[in-house]
């Protein structure tokens, strides 16, 4: 047996997210699918980010085991004929067998993007959040700047998650705008469920004026989802890239 | 009896072009059917550019009359409630009631995208053209140079052109690469059938090596379309801007 790591890019619109659902489509089953078929084995893809309906992806990270002899460099391409547009592999190689994507030290980059202008864009409706009310964006990188470093993103958490502990690193926070298109880029340690679209909406708050810069101090110290702005939708929401720090992947392209 | 302006941006993934035709979606026969129930009379619009199949707009223009007494302005806001996603209306104003986008002085920009990487992009699918032959933007820079200025463009329009003239004259041609995606811009007082896409194709011959950046002039002087690159794929396209020129729109934003 081999493990394979692919880096997954998807446009997310017509999944139901990355985890495996019954009867809904989801990127999970179509590449369990699509590799089952192609190597005529049971395989099951292991994800590194678990990414919500409407969520796009540039490069998630799946790993699967295979007896198959193929050089693992190989699989991007054999897999992409045959998996759908909206889901097309970006490389492949082979790990070590006991590498887990969610088990080891890694830094992630999303970015959520939104279109600021009196009309939605329609060659942009799919991959940002529109709204037609003026962000200040050198008030919501004040804000966004309060964001980095370690600390407890309960407030930035949907109340259903399961994880053990809320605290999290965030290493790069930015807002940058081009046209009538802001980018908000937020690179961290790992994140809690719905945590950058918390953020997102936070910080739209922040630039719509609702809330000063200097409240977000007080929003993580309240430790209250109730404290922080609305979660922003899905659509602008992209995984942008997923870096393993460890030496657990020799010659893996550095951070 | 008032004429009204729009400014007119879509997704034309969905739509077989801009013109009406029999049984099929175009962006005219939506604009048409809108304005007519909105309004209660039999709208007919005037666009500035028929774009082909599956082109996108940021800023096509279109213009009807009526009897309407709203003030202009508002027309974008009630329209957009009432248009699909696909299609949006970024301005309305009122104009000259002899005032016909076609037979002005005018402006336009074209882009035409082109992701260049191993693999696809989902995310970029519908807005670009994919291609994995490394494409060179230096000579493909050199080669659009020489398309700058006035010229017989016959070489670069479709053979079905029923256009009087082939002449027309480009302002501006550059390539530009961020990341993966290469952006080439095209702004020229007016476009051939399939102009803007055959120099595209051409350029990208140039960027892949299979033409040199001196044999621009001479595909120009050979007034034959066979010597051209081929027309490259619609979704890549994109008109970006229309401007007229004349003062025939009073306190119209300038080019």
């Amino acid at each position: 047996m081999r493990r394979v790591m692919l880096t997954v890019a998807y446009d997310g619109t017509n999944y139901h997210g990355w985890q495996l659902q019954a009867n809904v489509p989801t990127i999970e089953s179509v590449l369990n699918g699509t590799l089952s078929t192609f190597l005529k084995e049971d395989i099951k893809v292991i994800g590194a980010s678990r990414t919500d309906t409407g969520v796009h992806a540039l490069g998630n990270i799946a790993v699967f085991d295979t007896q198959a002899r193929m050089p693992a460099e190989k699989f991007s391409y054999a897999l992409n004929q045959r998996l759908p547009a909206d889901i097309q592999i970006q490389s492949s190689r082979e790990v070590p067998p006991d590498f887990h994507p969610r088990q080891c030290s890694s830094r992630k980059t999303y970015e959520y993007r939104i279109w600021n202008s009196a009309f939605p864009m329609p060659v942009h409706r799919l991959y940002s959040h529109f709204t037609y009310a003026p962000l200040d964006i050198k008030r919501m990188q004040r804000a966004a700047d309060c964001l980095v470093g370690e600390h407890d993103f309960k407030s930035f958490c949907s109340v259903n998650t399961t994880a053990e502990t809320t605290v999290r690193t965030l290493y790069d926070v930015t807002v940058e705008k081009t046209g009538d298109m802001i980018t908000l880029r937020v690179t961290g340690s790992g994140f809690l469920y719905n945590m950058v679209r918390i953020i997102a909406g936070t910080l739209m708050d922040v630039g719509k004026g609702r809330l000063a810069p200097g409240q977000i101090a007080d929003i993580l110290n309240a430790c209250d989802r109730t404290k922080a702005g609305p979660t922003a939708p899905a659509c602008g929401l992209t995984l942008v890239k997923y870096e393993f720090l460890d030496d657990i992947l020799p010659g893996a392209p550095g951070a």
